[in-house]
C-alpha cells in the first residue's frame, strides 16, 4: 500500500501535537491557522464568551503562561512546558504553599496505569490541579510543596474553524471533527488531521455532486454552538455525514451508527467497512460519545453516523499521555482511517438510481458487450441491469450483488456510454 | 418476598373453594357476592335463559339440592356435597336402579391418573353422569345401584359480575376472569382471586390516567353474551387488557398472544414477563383456550393477550380434583401471578412518550445531574434523554436501554422536575 | 404412486425427441403441431424475420437439409441425420475440404466429458460447426476431411404457440415454456411435455376462477418478442404464473424467484415445495437463466417464478447428449414435475380471503360439527375460522397453521355448506 499520504499526514499531526488545545485559547487559534494553511478557504470564526446557546453558555477563554510545583527539595516537577497534560483542563490561577496532603487532593493519576499521566479537565466547575503518573506520585517527598499556576480565565471567544465546498447540488455532505484536546492523538490529532486532508481532496475534485460542509470545533459546546447557529439549514440540506474521530491506530476498524440507525450515512459505513475490514467493530448508540450526542439528538435529527478506527474508550492509552504518535497512532493507521472515510463520500457522491433504457433484456452482442460466451464480466453486467429500475440504489444493487459498490463504478460508466442506462437522482 | 398479600388472596380463594360454580345457578351468585365485600361497587347483571347472544343463546339455569348413589351394600358414593366435581356438570335429574354395567354408561373416570376426579360437563347435550376416581371405580361391586340426582334446569338466569372503574381518560383497559368451575384452584379459582385484588388495588389508587373494566362471567357463554351487548363500546374504548385464568400456581410464568400478537398487551406482557422470570413460557395463538378466543375473534379484534402462570392443558393435576389449593395453588404463586399483572398494569399508565425541552443535550451540570463524573446514574439519564424524541414510548425505550421499564419511573420523575421532559399522552 | 400420467408424458417427449427445434424452423412447427393434437386450441403464430421487438430484431428463419463430414478414410461423421446436436445451431451452409488442423477450428468437444455431444448455438454471428464427443474427436486421423453443410438462413419467420383459457375472472395466471433446444430431455422437452398436460387439465376443469395464458416460444427472443406484442394486457391481467424448465428428471425440487421475489407466485411455489419435499432447493434471482429474465425485466415486472426439477446448469448432462429421456428425464420425474405445478395452479385458483359469518366463535355443537369432544378436527375448523378475518388469505392461514394449504379445501367446503364463511375475492 502506498503510505505516501499516511506519512504526510502523521507529519501534520506531529506539527500540531504540541499545541495547547482546549474548549478556547489560543492552542485553538494555532492549530486552525495551521490547518489553514492545507485548507485556504477555512473561515476561522470567533463567539464571545458568555453567548447563550441553545441550553448551554460559550464558557470563558482559558490561556496559560506557565504552571508548575517546586518540591520540597526544590525540584520542578508536572511542568506545562514539558507536557500540556499535567496542567488540569481550565485550572484557575494559584499561587501558594502546601504540605503533601493537602497537595494530595489537587494531584490526578491512574493507579492502574502507573506510567501514564492522565487527562483531566474541569470545564464547569472552577479549581485547580495537576496530572501526574503514579510513579511519580509515589516518589513525592513531605514536606511543603509551592505551586505556580498563572492562567486566566477571561470574557474572551471560542473558535473554530467552518469550510464549505459548495457542488452541483445544494444538498450538503457534512464532516465534523474537534480541536479541543490537548497533546493526544488518537482521541484528538488524527480527526483534525484526516478531515483536513479530506478536505484538500475534495477541493480537488472537480465533479462533485454534492456541497460539503466541514468544520473543526471544540467537542460539545463547540457542535452545540454550531447547530445553535446553523441547525435550520443543516437539517434542511445535509442528507449524510460523519463525525471524524479516533480513526488514526492501526488496530480497529469501528462503525457508530446514527440514533435513526438507519440513514445513508450508515447504510453507506456499514458497507464500506464491511469490504475494507470483514472484522470491522460494530457499536450501538449507547456506545455514542461525541458530537453525534448533538448531531443526532431529538430535533436535531441530522443524518451523522461515525467511521472511526478503535474508537474513545476502547484502547487502554485513550485519555492518557500514552495516546501519542509512536505507538497509538501511525502513518499506516491514518492513510487506513482516511481511505475508509474517502470511500464513504464516493459512495455517496455515486449512489444513483439507475434505470435501463431498454425494455427487456438490451441485446448485448450487437454492441460488442458479449464478447466471448457468458463470462462473469457479461453476468455482472447482465445481473446488474436487471436491478436498474429507477427506484434501487447502487448501494442497494451493490448489496444485492454481495460486492463492493466501488466494483460497479466502471459498469456504470460502460453502460452509461452506450446509453444502456440513465440516472435519476 | 412479602407474602400478605399472597396470604390474603389465597385465604380469599378458600373462601370460593366450596361452591357450586357452573354456567349458572346460586354457586356463581355466592362467588360474586363474596367478590363484592372486596368490590363494593361490583355490578352483579342476571340476562334470562334463552336470550339469543351472537350465534348462542343463554342456556338455562342449573340448580343441584343433592345426588349421590347408593351401592348394592348400601354405601352412599359420588356424594355431591362431598365434592361438587362427582356431579357432571349440568346433569339432568334422575332417580332409578341400575346394574353396574349400565350405571358404568354414566360413570368419568381418568384411568391414566386413578386418584383424581375428573371434571366433566354436558351443558348442550342433556344427560346425567357422576365422575368418581379410576382407583373407587375399581372397588365397585356387582350389584343394583340406587341412582339419585335432585337437579333442575329451568328458565331463569345467567349472572356476572361488573366493576368500571373511571379514570381521567374514557380509554379503558380491560380485564376478565371466569367463575364457571366448581372445586378447582389454578383453573378457577386463582383467576377471580387476582383479579379482585388487582380490583381493590386499582380502586385504591388516586391518580389512575386510564378507566378500567372488569368482568367475572363463565367462560365462553359469558364472554359471547358479554360482547353482544358491550362490544360496540368495548371496541371504541379499550386499548388494552388481559384475560386473566391460571394464575396461582407457582411453577412458571406463561404469555399466550392475542390473535393479532403486536398489541400493546402483547408487548408489555412479553417485555414484563422477561423481567419478571426470563424462562417465562410463550405460547402462540393455536395454543389459545379461554375467553381470547371471543375477545380476539374476527370482527371483534380487542387487543386481549393473556398473562398467566402455568396454562390449562399444561400441568397435570388441570380439570381434575387434584387442582386445588395445598398442591398447586399457593400463596406464592397468587401474589407472583398478582404482581406479574399489577406491573403490566403500571406500565400501560406509564407508557407515554416524552420529548426533551431543549434542543441539544441539556446542561446537566448546572442542575447538579452531573453529581460526579460520568456515573452510570448519569449514562442512564443521558440515554433516556437521547431517544425522548416526543415518539417514542417509555416502553420502547426501556426495550432499547435492555431494562425494566419500571427502572425508568424515578428517571422519568426526575427530569419530570426538572421541567427537562413533557409527555404528549 | 399412480404413474399413468408420467407414462404418457413421457410418451409424448419421445415423439418430439427427434424434431430439430432451434429458434426458427420446421422442427418448432412440427413440435407445435404435436402439441396442438393434445391442446386443440392451440394457437401456432408467425412474425416475420426481422420484425423490430424491442432492442433486438426476430432472427432469419433457419432450415438444415443435411450435414456431415466425411473422413479421409471415407467414413460419414457427425451425421446430423443421426443426432441433430451434431450441427451447430445456426450453422451457415458450407461445402468444402479441409485439413484436420484447420477443421478443428470448426469442432466443439467436452474435453471433461468425454462421451458426451455438446450442445451450442451461434444465432447472432455468422459461423459454422459441429459438435461430437471427446472420445470420438481423440479418433480423428491426419489428412484432408470433406465438410457438407447443407443449411439456408433466410427471411422467414419465427413461430410460437398460444393458448388463452378463459376462466371466471379475467385476471390471468401464465405459464411460459420454451422449444427451441434440439434433441435434449430435461432443458427443453420435460417444459412443454409437462405445460401441454397441465393445459389439457385446465382445459377439461370446467370451474376455473382464473384465465390461463399459456405459450410455447424460443427462449430469450421468444419471450421477447411475445411481451413486446402482449405486455401491456399481461401487465394488466397476470397475476401469477411460472416459466417452466427442467421439470422432468427426479432428482430435485428447486424454486427460482421472480426478481421481486415475493410475488404470489412466489409464495406459492416455496409453500407447495415444502410441503412436496422439505430438501428442495431454493435458488436466488442470481441464478436465473431463463425467460424469468424477460418477464421480470425492469419495466415488465411481471410476477413470474420457476418452479422446476434440477435447474439448468446444476446437472452434469445439461446441455449436452446426455440429457436424454433413458438416464435423466423419467416418468417419475415428469410426473412430480406436473403434480408440483398442478398444485401450484390449485392453490392459486383456492387462494381466497374467508370472512366467518357470525361475530364470535359460532356454536359448532349445535351444527353436529363438535361432534365427540375437542378433537383434532375440532380444533382444526376452531382455528381455520380464527384466521376468518377477510383479510388473510387461505395461504397465509395455511401458513399459519403450519401445513399444506389443500389440507384446507375440505375444512373449506364444510364450513362454506353451513354457512359458517363466505369468500371475498
Amino acid at each position: 500500500m502506498n503510505l505516501k499520504l499516511g506519512i504526510e499526514m502523521h507529519n501534520f499531526a506531529r506539527k500540531l501535537w504540541p499545541l495547547n488545545r482546549s474548549l478556547t485559547g489560543e492552542g485553538v487559534r494555532k492549530t486552525l491557522r495551521n490547518i489553514s494553511e492545507h485548507l485556504p478557504n477555512l473561515a476561522i470564526k470567533s463567539v464571545p464568551s458568555g453567548t447563550k446557546v441553545f441550553d448551554w453558555s460559550v464558557p470563558k477563554e482559558w490561556a496559560v503562561n506557565e504552571a508548575y510545583i517546586v518540591t520540597p527539595s526544590g525540584k520542578k516537577i508536572c511542568n506545562f512546558s514539558e507536557n500540556n497534560l499535567h496542567l488540569l483542563g481550565y485550572s484557575t490561577p494559584f499561587v501558594g504553599e502546601l504540605a503533601l496532603e493537602q497537595l494530595k487532593d489537587h494531584l490526578y493519576t491512574l493507579p492502574e496505569q502507573p506510567e501514564a499521566i492522565p487527562y483531566v479537565t474541569s470545564y464547569y466547575k472552577e479549581r485547580w490541579g495537576f496530572c501526574l503518573s503514579q510513579n511519580q506520585f509515589d516518589t513525592l517527598e513531605n514536606g511543603v510543596y509551592k505551586v505556580f499556576i498563572d492562567t486566566k480565565l477571561f470574557n474572551g471567544v471560542l473558535n473554530y474553524g467552518e469550510l464549505i465546498i459548495p457542488g452541483k447540488s445544494k444538498k450538503e455532505v457534512f464532516l465534523s471533527t474537534y480541536v479541543c484536546h490537548p497533546s493526544m492523538a488518537n482521541n484528538e490529532l488524527s480527526g483534525p488531521t484526516v478531515v483536513t486532508f479530506l478536505g484538500k481532496w475534495l477541493d480537488q475534485t472537480p465533479k462533485r455532486e454534492f456541497s460539503y460542509r466541514i468544520i473543526f470545533i471544540p467537542e460539545t459546546i463547540g457542535s452545540i454552538l454550531y447547530l445553535s447557529i446553523n441547525h435550520k439549514k443543516m437539517k434542511q440540506n445535509i442528507f449524510a455525514g460523519y463525525n471524524v474521530t479516533c480513526i488514526g491506530d492501526n488496530r480497529a476498524y469501528s462503525y457508530l451508527p446514527s440514533r435513526n440507525g438507519a440513514t445513508i450515512s450508515d447504510d453507506i459505513a456499514k458497507h464500506v467497512l464491511k469490504w475494507i475490514d470483514p472484522n470491522f467493530v460494530s457499536y450501538n448508540w449507547l456506545d455514542r460519545g461525541s458530537d453525534e450526542r448533538q448531531y443526532c439528538a431529538p430535533g436535531i435529527d441530522l443524518p451523522i453516523a461515525s467511521i472511526s478506527r478503535t474508537l474513545y474508550g476502547q484502547y487502554p492509552e485513550y485519555h492518557t499521555s500514552l495516546d501519542n504518535l509512536e505507538d497509538v497512532v501511525t502513518a499506516e493507521g491514518l492513510n487506513g482511517g482516511y481511505w475508509a472515510i474517502r470511500k464513504a463520500l464516493e459512495a455517496i457522491e455515486n449512489n444513483k438510481k439507475y434505470k435501463v433504457t431498454t425494455l427487456c433484456e438490451p441485446q448485448m452482442s450487437k454492441r460488442g458487450l458479449w464478447p466471448a460466451g457468458f463470462t462473469d464480466e457479461v453476468r455482472l453486467i447482465s445481473d446488474f441491469i436487471s436491478f436498474c429500475d429507477g427506484s434501487t440504489s447502487l448501494l442497494e444493487i451493490a448489496n444485492k450483488l454481495n460486492l463492493p459498490i466501488w466494483n460497479l463504478y466502471d459498469v456504470v460508466n460502460n453502460l452509461k456510454s452506450h446509453n444502456l442506462i440513465t440516472s435519476n437522482k
